[in-house]
This record gives structure tokens, sequence and C-alpha cells, in this order.
């Protein structure tokens, strides 16, 4: 595994450019997100003011928490606005400032959104040095889905040596992470993963004990069978990432005192399968005969031990122990489909846009 | 309130009787049990071996959990064989004893059954001392009902000073504590109860600043507004005895970083309402975006803090800070019908059966 440092240079049009481009939300999708529900727009090049700086858009980061933010129904955070660029983390560097944390050339992981210049005051941004890794994994690995990952396994769900871990979305940026943290840690790791490749590479390179294909299988029955075959003496954690006939395949192979954080539920982000979702009494009876610990979490909940996680991780990645894998969709103007695509599994690891990484 | 001394004495009888009594599963009930799920049996009195003791139960228990047992599905504990016995405890006093712990006329809890008399070799047995408090609250507030809500509400969900904690079957044996305790905490306590006067009772009687009764409403949205006018800031913690539409109605209304401790399902014990019941997406959702954290518990686990336990709440029941209400029935015979009628909540606070308090 190759890292390949990329090394921005600030040319002559990022400063001249008297455009920038953004995507934003057209209109709030019914069921399963279109490209209707997106526009790119262009408008002029902002300036910034005193204690704003400029930066343009190096990566950005598509993951899935954005399809709640796309819908009006109450979540964790607003949805966005229709007319208003779709939120998102960038990778960007500092173009020009008048913001006295921040100097031209800087490059920072900066909450700008779906865009290929924003405007910042700040706010929730981090500087990155770019010889420390590849500057995109601040978006992935190092970043808000790697920090996910650490989360859930060590903070919410208390995983520990000698326990199975059963990860869903075995292969996301995300579950890739868990999936080598949990075997770095000694535990039994099985994983779900839509496809063959998918799972043959779960188990080659993220050190998955076993990795089930749910395109295999039509029913939770089966599919019980099959994990419970690749993990006889049942299930401790689970890392739930999907939702689905995932979860009800798993539910009746949960040991005592097992514990499931609760981390994302794709599957059922756009209302498919509802209708055949597993019915509440029956996690309910699980939860209560099982003495289970459900917990959902959001990992901004848990900014205060990013040090921990970066202390753990970025020497592990830096040197070969944890690897990743990143997708990468070329131009802003891809975003909308590389995002609808990702929604329905088209993504292996980290789902980048390369907006300009000349 | 009066608490009246209850002094059971052996009597001629005990001793010369052949025989004994005792309610038997006849067979496994398809959906709601009913009385042709028990028979009453008579056999000859047993004799007990070298290291047993016979015991005659005075008072035994009638809990919700019972009802799992009656069925072959798989739960935290074995189900009763057709032509056993059902398990329950009972306060019962030792007639005759060949085990070097116990000796004739101690007052026991012990896990009998539902039995006039019964055989032990002490495992589970706790020796009572009658002059402390009623021998039937070792059975109800100062017994395995009364641990559990103070298990359920302290460690389970953590509920601190200040929160509001919604209890359902508020005036149930585990409900009508918890109540009393959360009150006694310094906490917003809304109660959920079956009936208008049962209810009121919850308020004047244990503490509850509100109770709704569920039989009010027909769906879910319309009690989660009326939750919503007595907890008009969200709900902290929800102390879980019924699931059904009550668990609907609550999900809404749960605060960020919320705790639900799963204590029992009594609405769905038997099957009914399921097919109404709230999806499990729901379920899911409310837990990945509050980062709710809903925990099933069994008390049996948590046996050794009995001392904590019992060294914060018998002093309370002993000079009347916590009150308690019992129902009972009358004859060892009479148990499947008073059963059957406390899973439709026709008892009010703890159900006992009288066996034999001569």
């Amino acid at each position: 595994k190759a890292l390949v440092l990329l090394i921005p240079t600030i040319t002559k049009d990022d400063i001249m450019n008297p455009e920038m481009t953004r995507v934003v939300l057209a209109s709030r999708p019914e069921g399963k997100p279109s490209l209707a529900n997106f526009s790119l727009e262009t408008s002029a090049m902002p300036e910034p003011a005193e204690g704003q700086f400029l930066a343009r858009t190096i990566w950005l980061s598509l993951d899935p928490y954005m399809r709640g933010r796309m819908s009006a129904t109450r979540s964790y955070a607003k949805p966005v606005e229709i007319g208003d660029a779709m939120e998102g983390a960038c990778v960007a560097q500092v173009v020009t400032s008048r913001h006295q944390g921040f100097a031209a050339g800087d490059y920072v992981m900066a909450p700008l959104g779906w865009v290929s210049h924003g405007l910042s005051n700040g706010t929730g941004v981090i500087k990155l040095n770019p010889d420390t890794a590849p500057l995109s994994t601040a978006l992935g690995v190092l970043g808000m889905p790697g920090m996910t990952a650490w989360t859930g396994l060590n903070l919410i769900a208390q995983a520990k040596a000698g326990e199975t871990v059963l990860i869903s979305a075995a292969t996301g940026a995300v579950g890739s992470l868990a999936g080598q943290l949990a075997h770095a840690k000694g535990m039994k790791v099985i994983g779900v993963a839509g496809g063959a490749e998918k799972c043959a590479y779960a188990v080659e390179m993220f050190g998955y004990d076993h990795c089930i294909d749910h395109r295999a299988f039509t029913d939770a029955h089966s599919m019980t069978e099959a994990l419970a075959a690749a993990a006889p003496d049942g299930i401790d954690v689970y890392f739930e990432n999907v939702g689905g006939i995932t979860l009800q395949a798993t539910l009746p192979l949960m040991r005592q005192h097992g514990r499931i954080a609760v981390c994302g539920l794709i599957a059922w982000y756009s209302g498919q399968g509802m209708e055949k979702a597993v019915p509440s009494p029956a996690v309910m009876f699980s939860i209560l005969s099982q003495r289970l610990k459900v917990e959902g979490f959001i990992v901004s909940d848990h900014y205060q031990h990013m040090g921990d996680f970066l202390a753990e991780v970025a020497p592990m990645v830096v040197d070969g122990r944890i690897t990743y894998r990143e997708t990468i969709s070329h131009g802003l103007e891809t975003a909308p489909s590389a995002f609808l695509k990702m929604l329905e599994g088209g993504n292996f690891g980290k789902q980048l846009v390369s907006v300009d990484t000349e």
C-alpha cells in the first residue's frame, strides 16, 4: 500500500478566478434522493470580511449522515435549507485571510460544504500538516469517520479482547477502521458487506476473520444461520451502521450483556425496506431477555477524546499497520451522483470528491 | 397506613395433613393464557431428605415474568415444563428440617413455586425476621419487585435529581416504588397507569407529579401530546414496564442522552398488539438521533447490591416514607385466575396469593 502525498499548490487561477461553484439542495427527496434534488450554482467569488478567511476546496467528504440533512424531520442536526449549499467537511487551502489564526497557504479541514470556495470565521476548523499523512486522511481514517469507528468500539460498546464483534458496512470508511482496531485489540471480528469483492478485501486487508455478503440473502433467517456459522459462540458487540435485515439477522445471536453501538442505519435512510423491517417487539424482547445495552451515538459528542484517538491511530496509519481505501469522484459537479451511488453501497472505503487537487 | 404484622403459627393440621396441593402448567398458551393452561393437583406430602427442609407456603408472589416461563421460547430463564408446578417465590415457614441452617418455625423466602408445601435444599432461600416488617413485603416492596425498581432507576438508568422520569405500570409492584424513590431523589415523576382510580392514587400516595391513564388513548400520537403536556421539557429517563403504545408515545419525547431501562414489556407478553406496534426503524432512529441508551436488565444480575437496596429502602418502609399496596387473592386454587387478571392490569400494587396465613 502506497501512501501518496498530495501536495497542492496555489495557482494564479485560484486567486484571479472571479467565480465559485456550489451544489445546493434544490428540493427535498421523497424516499430515495435523486439528481433532481441537487443543482449546481455559480456565483461571484466572496471576499473575506475582517476575522474571516477564504479557502479553496481540495477534497470534499461525502458521508451517509448527509442524507439526514436533506430531510426536514427531527434529527440530531438542523436540515439544510432549500437553496443552501449542502453541508460537508472539506480539506481546503487558505487563499486570502483576514483571520489572525490563518494565513494564505495554510491547509485546513473546514466545514465549508459542497463548494469550490468558502468563507470561514475559523469555527470548526482544524489546521493540517501535509507532511504527517496524506491530506485526504483528515476526512477519513484520521478524521470524522475514523474517530467514529474508534469511539463506537471503545467508548460506546466498550469492546474487549477475546470478545466477538460484528461490524456492518464492514468496508466503509467507518467499518474498515473499526474492523482493524477490533482485530488489533484481539477480538474475533465478523463483517457484513455488500458483494463478494468487498468481503474478500475485508478479510485480506482489514483483518476480518469472516465477512458475510448481505446481498446473498433475501431473508433474515438464512443470514442468521450464516452469521451463526461465523460466530458460533454468539456476538458480544454489534457495531450497527445499517439497520435492515442485518439488524434482524443479528439480534438472535446477541450474547447476554451484549452491546449494540448504533452509529448509522443507512438501509433505512430513504424509507426503503421499512415495511419488512423486524417488528419492534422483537428488538425490545432481545434487549430485555439478553440484557443488551443499545446506545446511539454521534461522534461530535466525543471530540474531547480526539487527541486520544489520534495518538493511538495516526502512528498505525503512518507505519502501515492500519490500511484504508478511498473512492474518489473527480470534480465538484460529480458530488451528487457520487453521493447517490454511495447510499447504494457503490463506494469502497471513504468516499471523496476531488474538487481541486492540482 | 397501618403495617399489619402477620404472625402465622404452626397448627396440628400442618404437620398431620398427609396431602399437599400445587398448580401445574397443563399446557402452553397460544397468545393469551387461560385457566385451561393450569391444573390443580394433589399429592402426598413429601418428606425432607438429609440436607432438605419442608416448608408450608404462607404467601405466594405472582409476577409478570411468570408469563415468559409458560412459553418455550428463548428467554433469560428456562421455561416451566408441562406437568411441573409453576415457578414462583413464596414466603413460607419451615415445618420439618433436616437442613442444619434451618429449623422448624423459621420464616423464609424461598422459590417453592405455586405450591402449598415444598422441599428446599436452601438454594435461593433467605431467612426472614417477622418483627422487622410484614412478611409479605419480602415478596414486594422489600423483595424482588422493590429491588427491581431500585436497580432500574439507579444502576441501569442512572437517574439524577432534577431530571424527568416516566414510569409505566406506575402503580404496580415495581412502578409504585420506582415512583416514590424518584420523587425522594428530587426528580419530576410522570406515571402511566390503567384507569382514573390508579392515576389518582399514584399522585396522592406514590409521589407522582402527573399520571396519565393509557386507557384514555387509542393512538400513540394523542398520548404523546398528553405526556408532552405533563413533561414539557421532555423525558430523561423512561422506566419501561409495558411496551405497547406507551413506548411508541414516549419515544418522540426522549431528550438527548436519555436512558430507557427495559424492565418489562407486559403489553406484548401474549402477542397482543404486535401488529400495531411501533415499527422498529422508529425505535432505532430515536436511539440514534437522540443518542439514547436502551438497556434491558433482570434484577437477579444485581443481587450483590441487595444490601445497599435494603439499607436505603427498608427504613423508609418501616417509618412510612415509602408506602405500598397489595392485591390479595385467597387460596392457592385462586392463583391462576389472579395471575390472568394481573396480566390485564387488574391488580393494584403487589399481587399476592394468601395460601396459608392462619
